[in-house]
């Protein structure tokens, strides 16, 4: 830290994003990545677009919007695109809260909305979620602030129908809800049909995770068309060439392989429910997870101390040190053979007691 | 804009970006791409790294600032990567300025400033540059403010020597001084060797401009190492995911291509002197630019007419709309036969006077 840093950033805690391994031939199921790459048609789309790297990219994301936007069954005024879903739900945050205007929340959800506030200076209202982990809409009726609901949440990977969160939408109609469906397509229901009737709410999709894009950093912010403009005021004051061309043109590509998006996915789930299953089957608590990750605690070993053996076994999971959160592991779905080689290790270490 | 928007946000105008043509054979010359491709080992890399998109980029760019830093003739801590300068520079004023802590900048220099000025409500000090557009450096000593300096600035394309910039820094030692040297390559002399005596320099690069990536996004911030913590501290609290995995591998590629980098800024340099002579015998006034555009004025024709009569011969330069800038058009410098085609258009339209 220099002397010159503004005394309200000092006070930042930023963001500690899972270890990226300098070794090779480590299960990484850490970052929640998808095991599968993307179609080749994407990649096609990558290198064609590179071609033109010296030109800027278009800063309206436009042929890019208009695939989203038919997709989603929207307008393209009711898509933006940003560099990652962080992008964009950093963006919401900076234009729907401030010093005066809060952030209703759950005390264990995705840890960035956290820091963003403390960024920006939002006060944050933080809501319990209940004893069994699981979220109670009805905390989030009549709040009067900012909401922001990851659905499935993270890490537990609980799922609210989108009818609960369209009720939140409609319990709070003079505040912004927003949704952040990163895990959505592992079989949640998502809220983009509810944006017809609720103005104040608004989706956030990634191509991060369902659509194996984590490397290359596109997010979706989806709503009315009044919000959306809202998202563009802030993005074209900040970052107007956000998103790059290879990045735009990977996305609209993704879009065009629907078979291929939705046969990764059921076979992510599948691996998800005979990994769970297994691992019940071993003693451990599994929480009903509907995202790409499952969110495990064993009464046989501290999480803390499970998550430092898996380590050393070069298995790397996620383990958040906070209250609620330490006696749990989240683990990432890989492919069945990444899975039969986790649990082959947990035996190991577990056997070793 | 939606009712939920904050007031703050409210009063925004956010950047306008230069047009992006949607027709084919326009001569684009209004925002300051590089006329050439980048080399094929770039496009190789970005090729190469694409097939691991379902894996996040690493957060922390330590291959790419690595080579970065040996390029630059600094430590790995010396170098932050962004998403294109524009992210880097918003960091570093989100870093060092604040409400109380205010920003002093030219009256005529890069737009964006004073858009994340407003953006952040940080309060300026604008400082007007002499008549003929040059930028005194006395007066930038003693300020007690951080400042900015686009060196060479824009649009005007007048520069600096570094050693004036490292005055200012001597002279303002309690605040951080900023150079962004977006255009520094085509002609200009660096500021990146006065970071080990000014531990208040902060030197931003793009390569956007002389490194043919404008469309993959990507910007380094060079300083002290308590300098690049801080912005490190402020990325990490935003967007720690913020450059993607192809332009990380594209920036390692392009630092290995010296020679193409260096014959590609001689060529564009040898351009912009060939079409500055040819605008001058025809009555322009030129600035002596040391950047990859001109900025030129004709008595004959007010510019704001001769922007929109170029713009109906397919040819697209930038004009600003702002009370020391409407008498003056900024044209990016492109391949010699663009200009050729440029100069012969200007030539149509004025001898219809």
């Amino acid at each position: 830290m220099s002397r010159y840093l503004t005394p309200r950033m000092q006070d930042l805690t930023p963001y500690t994003p899972g270890d990226i391994p300098r070794k090779r031939n480590v299960l990484k199921l850490n970052t929640n990545e998808n095991p599968y790459p993307p179609p080749a048609a994407v990649l096609e789309a990558i290198r064609h677009a590179s071609e033109d790297l010296q030109l800027y990219p278009d800063p309206c994301c436009l042929a890019l919007r208009r695939a989203a936007a038919k997709y989603y069954g929207l307008e393209p005024d009711q898509v933006m695109a940003g560099n990652g879903s962080d992008e964009n739900l950093f963006f919401a945050l900076r234009a729907f809260c401030d010093e005066d205007h809060p952030l209703a929340r759950p005390d264990v959800t995705y840890g960035c909305y956290g820091v963003w506030c403390d960024l920006m200076h939002i006060p944050q209202q933080i809501i319990p979620l209940e004893k069994d982990l699981t979220l109670d809409p009805a905390r989030y009726h009549g709040l009067g602030v900012t909401i922001v609901i990851a659905n499935p949440n993270a890490p537990t990977g609980l799922a609210l129908p989108a009818a609960a969160i369209g009720e939140i939408a409609a319990a709070n109609p003079n505040n912004v809800v927003i949704v952040d469906e990163a895990y959505v397509d592992f079989g949640a229901e998502s809220c983009v049909p509810l944006i017809r009737e609720h103005e104040n709410l608004l989706v956030v999709q990634t191509f991060s995770k369902s659509r194996q894009m984590a490397g290359a950093r596109l997010g979706f912010a989806l709503g009315s068309p009044e919000l959306i403009a809202d998202l563009e005021r802030v993005r074209n004051s900040l970052n107007p060439y956000n998103v790059n061309r290879m990045t735009q043109a990977a996305g609209i590509a993704s879009l065009q392989c629907e078979n291929y998006f939705r046969e990764t996915c059921r076979q992510v789930i599948e691996t998800r429910e005979w990994t769970a299953a297994e691992l019940r089957a071993r003693g451990f608590t599994v929480t009903d997870s509907k995202a790409n990750f499952l969110y495990v605690r064993t009464p046989k070993r501290r999480s803390r101390v499970l998550f430092r053996d898996l380590r050393q076994r070069a298995v790397l999971v996620r383990y958040f040190d906070a209250p609620r959160t330490e006696h749990w592991l989240r683990i990432t779905v890989g492919t069945k053979e990444q899975m039969e080689v986790l649990l082959a290790r947990l035996d190991k270490i577990l056997k070793e007691d």
